[in-house]
């Protein structure tokens, strides 16, 4: 019997949960990112995806094949802007998993959205069914230097290669990383960038500044007049032009930005909130013990986003 | 950057293709049947799916719980009825894969609709949304000793079962055959059941012949004037009431009716369609070397819908 029209109906789902995307290279630092807006949220509030267990074939099945993993080609990009769209309309979805460790698609797994959904990974944003999917995006964008050995620490570290391994693998992957991953910068509502100082002598394993490209495709909180206010060094925002000459207001937060000025920005961008409620603590973890100033409050800058979103503040529609 | 209007136009596929469910419990000739029309349709027409891919729970974490994989609870309903209307719009989906020799959930399969798309199994016709997804819906109903029969042969055979274990398993089974398989039958467009007729002394071994319950809610071919031209009781159709008293057309195909006559009836209803082309031929293959004159003529009537459903001729909507 042919009830079409309840196939419509169907997809009308329950409330839609917020959505964000954290879109980089490998090791850009998805994870920390992620790890403490989850953490700050709270695990019954937010649902954390990766996009990367799109891929298409194992890592066996790549062996010969033109492309890495990092090619739209070498993934279901149908399937995932597919299981966006149902997450953006408050729809569980069945997720493929791709194993890291043994390089094998597994099982799935059910995903049920919740208040918020955080998808990471190395092509969230590209296309534009993916991006239409997303309240707030962002890219990673550390300089290549301070990729290559985050990457070396971790793929050593983590994932049993050798660095002459990791190093080849990041030369094999530099034209797909130029022709598909680097493109999503342009999409994304705010480019963030920790990086070493060179000015100021600093290098790699110094604590690292961050610097923020808030563009106007979101409304951000009024950071002018808060970073005016404090007449701090350690923390300002400059008007620049982007690599493509697009206006750009740039938030740098120094590596060694005082514990109180930090809170002091972040008290006031959560005030702006409809419902503040206590600003969120416990942000700016690196591993275990480690803290970053900047980290934290690149962390509540995007809370203030996502909970801005959800009690429709405006933040997403400008 | 927030564009949601997108979502809704994603949604828009392509060409939709024609939807066939083919619903019964275990062992009632689902695959003897899907499989005739697949051959007969064409590998690059159609897409054959199996409902029961949606299993929750793998054969190990299935021990103990209080429920068999008949129980909607078993299986992931939700995300059944979501890849149905997904295809149903013509978009792809990312199937689980249930593996009935290890009992074991595997990596998933990206299944695209073709022309047509049939679902076979335990729980297509569940919700009022799986059914949505459907132009045409059967259900097979043999008894329940021709059932227990077929069970037998085939899991002792082809899933290394002993006897014992099949007949404890169709006991278990039972109350949620009855609780959520069998309310199924209502649903159907057609019924089919293969029996042996009791009054002539028949039994199971014997050449089975068919009853096709073709219910009003979808339209069916001027059967009444065909079969009645015939002037055989090989074939033949009577007005009945169903067990709910419903009214329904019971088209009756004898075992051993001749070629002649089934191929005149076969004809016949193709002669129907808007563009006819060739009578399907190769239909009713019971396995290697047998073949059924009922079963050929079932598959016959179900390939006239499909195409009729395809070529707008409006056997879907009465």
């Amino acid at each position: 019997m042919v009830e079409r029209f309840v196939i419509q109906r169907a997809f009308a789902g329950a409330d839609r949960p917020v959505m964000l995307a954290v879109a980089g290279d490998s090791a850009t630092g998805k994870t920390t990112l992620t790890a403490g807006l989850a953490q700050a949220l709270g695990p019954d509030r937010v649902t954390v995806l990766c996009a990367d267990d799109y891929h298409r074939y194992d890592r066996v099945e790549r062996v010969g094949l033109p492309f890495t993993p990092l090619h739209p080609d070498c993934n279901y990009i149908d399937i995932m802007e597919q299981h966006l769209q149902l997450l953006a309309l408050g729809r569980p979805i069945l997720k493929p998993v791709y194993d890291h460790c043994t390089g094998r698609l597994a099982r799935p797994e059910l995903v049920e959205p919740t208040e918020f959904v955080i998808v990471e990974g190395l092509l969230p944003l590209h296309s534009r069914r993916t991006r239409a999917c997303f309240d707030v995006s962002v890219y990673l964008d550390p300089p290549e230097d301070v990729r290559r050995s985050w990457k070396l620490t971790r793929d050593c570290r983590d994932r049993g290669h050798t660095p002459a391994q990791v190093l080849d693998e990041l030369q094999r992957r530099e034209p797909e990383s130029e022709a598909h991953v680097r493109p999503q910068r342009r999409h994304a509502d705010i480019i963030v960038r920790f990086a070493p100082i060179a000015e100021r002598g600093e290098d790699i394993d110094d604590p690292l500044s961050a610097t923020l490209l808030l563009r106007p495709t979101i409304r951000h909180p009024g950071l002018h007049s808060i970073v005016e206010s404090l007449a701090t060094k350690a923390i300002h925002l400059k008007l620049v032009r982007d690599v493509d000459n697009r206006p750009v207001d740039a938030l740098h937060i120094h590596a060694y930005a005082p514990r109180e000025v930090a809170e002091q920005v972040e008290r006031a961008i959560w005030a702006e909130l409809v419902e503040p409620g206590p600003v969120p603590t416990a942000l700016g973890a690196l591993g275990d013990a480690e803290r970053s100033e900047p980290l934290a409050l690149t962390q509540l800058l995007l809370l203030y986003h996502l909970e801005g979103a959800r009690t429709s503040r405006p933040t997403a529609t400008v």
